[in-house]
C-alpha cells in the first residue's frame, strides 16, 4: 500500500439532521416546511418533457435567474444560484475569503460556517453571543477578514437589527459581509434593500424553507453585479452545469406562486406563535423565534432527556450537545397536528416526571 | 469604495459548449446524446409526488448509489456521486491533489483539469501526447501529486490500453489516479476492475453522454472504499445535500434499463463509424474515436473556416483555438438523420470551396 494517503484533504465533515426513512415519524429535526410545495409546482413538474433532459441545462439557469430578479426587483446580474444556499455559502466561502485574516462569525450560530472555513483553510474567529443570544454589533467592527451570520440566527431564531446589520456592512468596507437569510421569510426584516448601497454586502437565501422545496435543492445570493461576477467565476470555474433543468422548471413556477408563498408562511407563523405560548405555560423558555423554529429549554428537565424521550416516540427533534446550547432542543414548527402530538407528548412526559 | 476586492479569488473559468436557445439548430456540439432517456425515467417522473420535495434528499443518495453499486457489481461504499461527473471531478481535486508537487495530465486534454487546479491552487505539468495524439505510459511514471486522464481522452476521442492504465496506477502508489471515463461507454474498455486491486485508482463516469441525463446532472465515482470515504467526507464538509429526489429518482429508474442503454449507444456507435468512412472519403482524417465525437481535420480547408461556415448554416460543433488542435473540430455523433445534414453540408461547401 502507497502512501496517497498523506495528501488527502484531512476535514471534519458537517453532520446533516437525521432523515428518517420511516415514514410514520413526526419530522420537526431539519426546519423543513411543513406543506407541500406550490401546485405550481406540480403542474411544471406534469407538463416537463423527460426528452429534454438529453441536452445540458442552460449554464447560467436564465429561467430560475429571471424569475429571482423579476420577484425580488433587481437585476439578472445581481443574482447568484446554487444547489441549495448551502452551495451558494461553499461558494461564497471559496471566492471571497482569502485575505488571510480571520473571518467572524457568531459563536453559536450554523455549525457549517466553521467546516467551510476548515475544508478551505480559512481562519476564523467566533465572536460570543451575549447572554441572551444576541449578536453584539461592535464586535464585528474590528480587522477581519470577511463576516457570515445567519438572521435570524441558527438555531436561536433570533432576528437582527437591520441598523446593526448596516452598520457592519458600512464598517468593514475590506470585507464581504454574507447574510445568511434562510429563515428570514418567518419574520425577519431582509437585506436586501442595502445591496443597493453596499457592494461588499451578500444575502443569501433559500428555496428550502418557505418555498417547501428541500428535495430540489435551490439556493440563491443576492448582491452588488460585481460580487455576482466575482462568484459566478468560481461557480464557473468549478462546475458549469450546477442547476439542472427540473430545478429550473421547478424554481420559476414556485418562486411566481407568491400567494401560495404568502399562505403558507403565515400558517406556519400562526402555529409558532400559538406553539410559543403552549410551551411556556408548560416550563419552557426560549428566545423569541423569528424562524420557521423554536429553540426552547426547559426549566427542570435536561434537553438531552428530553430528545431520547422524544425520539422513543418517533417524534424527531434537533439536539445539538455543544457549550452553551447543550440544555436546548431546536424544534422545528410543523403542522398545527404535529405541533399538538408534541405538545400532548410533553404535558404527559413532563407530569410523568413530576411523580 | 472598499478593499474587499483584493480579497477575491482570481480564476479564469472553464467556457463550457455553447448552448443555444434556438430550437432550429443542430446541436453537436457539447457531446449529448442525440436520443431521449429511457422511457423508464419519464415513468419515474410521472410517479413522482412533487409534495416530496418538501422534505430534503437523503444526504447519502442511497436509492441511486445503490443502484449503481448493484449494476456495476461493487459494494455500495465504493460509489460516490455528484451533480454530473464536473462536480465529482471537481470535488476529487479538492481531496486528493494536496501534496503540493505538480499533478500531471496530457497537454490535449480537457481543458476543465487546468481550471480546477488554478482554482485549488494546485501546480500542474502536461506532458505532451505522441505526433499521434496518444499518451506516452512513461511520463506518468515520474514524482507527481496526481494523476488524472480521461480514457477515451477528450477531444481526440483516443482510447488508452488497460495496460497502460494499470501500469500509471500500480506505478504511482504515492498518488491517486484519476480516469475520467466519461465517454467510455462507446467503445474504451473500462479500468472499473482494476479498482478492485488498487486502492489509488478513482474511475469517474457521468449521466451526460451514454445516459441521456446531462439535463439532470448526475456524475457519479467509483473507487476503492477508502478513497469514496475521503470524498465523501469533503463532500459533506461542502454540500450535504447535492443530489436533488428527482436526480435519485430519475437516475435510479435510468441505470436500471440496460436493453435500452445497449441500444443508444448500439445506434450511436454504428453512426459514427459510417460518418467516420463519409468523411474519410470528404478527404478529412482523425483519431480513431472510441467516444461519441469525432476529433476531425480536413486536408485543405481551416477547421475555423468550417466552424463559422458550419454555424451559419445552424449546425453547432466546437472548435478549440488551440496549440496543436486547432486545426480540428470536435463533431459529437448526433443522428443519423443530423450527420447526413451535416455531410451533405460538407459535399456542398467543399465542391464549391475547390471552385
Amino acid at each position: 500500500m502507497g502512501n496517497w494517503e498523506r495528501n488527502v484533504r484531512r476535514v471534519t465533515p458537517y453532520t446533516p439532521g437525521e432523515q428518517p426513512t420511516r415514514k410514520d415519524v413526526i419530522k420537526l429535526n431539519t426546519n423543513e416546511c411543513p406543506y407541500p410545495p406550490s401546485p405550481k409546482v406540480a403542474e411544471a413538474l406534469a407538463a416537463f418533457d423527460a426528452g429534454e433532459l438529453r441536452l445540458y441545462p442552460d449554464p447560467e439557469a436564465g429561467m430560475l435567474v429571471h424569475a429571482l430578479a423579476s420577484h425580488y426587483g433587481v437585476r439578472p446580474e445581481q443574482v447568484f444560484v446554487g444547489v441549495g444556499s448551502d452551495d451558494v455559502l461553499a461558494m461564497a466561502f471559496l471566492t471571497f475569503f482569502n485575505s488571510g485574516r480571520p473571518i467572524l462569525f457568531p459563536d453559536v450560530t450554523y455549525s457549517f460556517y466553521e467546516v467551510w472555513a476548515a475544508l478551505f483553510g480559512i481562519p476564523y474567529r467566533c465572536p460570543a453571543l451575549d447572554e441572551t443570544f444576541r449578536m453584539r454589533r461592535e464586535d464585528y467592527l474590528v480587522p477581519n477578514g470577511g463576516i457570515v451570520f445567519p438572521n435570524p440566527n441558527a438555531p436561536t431564531g433570533l432576528a437582527a437589527k437591520l441598523a446593526d446589520i448596516e452598520a457592519i456592512a458600512a464598517g468593514n468596507p475590506d470585507s464581504v459581509v454574507i447574510v445568511d437569510e434562510a429563515y428570514v421569510d418567518f419574520g425577519a426584516v431582509s437585506a436586501l434593500p442595502l445591496t443597493e448601497r453596499y457592494e461588499n454586502l451578500l444575502v443569501v437565501q433559500t428555496f428550502s424553507k418557505s418555498r417547501a422545496l428541500a428535495g430540489m435543492r435551490i439556493g440563491f445570493a443576492i448582491g452588488s453585479e460585481k460580487l455576482i461576477r466575482f462568484l459566478n467565476d468560481a461557480k464557473f470555474s468549478f462546475n458549469s452545469y450546477t442547476m439542472s433543468r427540473l430545478a429550473c422548471v421547478c424554481g420559476k413556477a414556485c418562486v411566481e406562486d407568491e400567494p401560495y408563498f404568502r399562505e403558507t408562511v403565515g400558517k406556519i407563523t400562526a402555529t409558532r406563535e400559538r406553539v410559543k405560548k403552549e410551551l411556556l405555560a408548560l416550563g419552557f423558555s426560549f428566545p423569541d423565534s423569528s424562524a420557521n423554529f423554536i429553540f426552547a429549554r426547559h426549566r427542570r428537565v435536561p434537553a438531552a432527556r428530553l430528545f431520547e424521550a422524544l425520539r422513543g416516540e418517533g417524534i424527531y427533534v434537533r439536539y445539538f450537545p455543544k457549550p452553551r446550547i447543550d440544555d436546548h432542543l431546536r424544534i422545528t414548527v410543523g403542522t398545527d397536528r404535529e405541533m399538538d402530538c408534541l405538545l400532548a407528548f410533553f404535558r404527559d412526559y413532563l407530569d410523568r416526571e413530576r411523580e
